[in-house]
């Protein structure tokens, strides 16, 4: 097989599938952003934003903490500065492959 | 379940995927684009483009046509109108989310 040319091919799938990629894109915006309303901006079951957030955990690209906010449990999500990376180089392919489909 | 408010909820699975994603903007580039040129543009199998293409077929965003050049069988992809608007769609979405990412 010869060398793959187009931008999608450096694409990685833990970061640009929909569902994580939405969750990357919010925990960039806060320090740290709760389970709930996580699974409420991004319209999703608990189980399977459950499931999301453990492909990004084991990739290292987000923390996942359970802690107590007054005596109600709570998850809280961090962005790695791995995380962090991956975010960026993820946009950085989505503008080249926007660049390609715009070029008159 | 309280309304869904971020980027990601819109966006369509069967065109966000990366490999069709792929598929969509190459096709997009040229009138029509040969099988063979678009697994190797890719990196995929053979197998791996058809399931893609059949995913996309079905929805109506490519037409899949089976031909001849002299001897030899080729097969020509073509975006159709529909997929021509859903690639439109994906990136103005993606747009959107970029923004989110890059806003100060």
């Amino acid at each position: 097989m010869t060398e793959p040319l187009h931008p999608v091919t450096g694409l990685d799938d833990v970061v640009h599938q929909r569902v994580r990629l939405g969750i990357l894109t919010i925990a960039h915006e806060a320090r740290r952003v709760e389970f709930v309303y996580l699974r409420t901006q991004l319209g999703l079951t608990a189980g399977n934003l459950s499931q999301h957030l453990t492909v990004l955990e084991t990739a290292g690209l987000v923390e996942v903490e359970k802690g107590y906010e007054g005596k109600r449990g709570r998850t809280w999500i961090t962005l790695t500065a791995a995380g962090n990376t991956a975010l960026a180089e993820e946009i950085a392919r989505l503008k080249q492959l926007i660049a390609r489909v715009e070029r008159p």
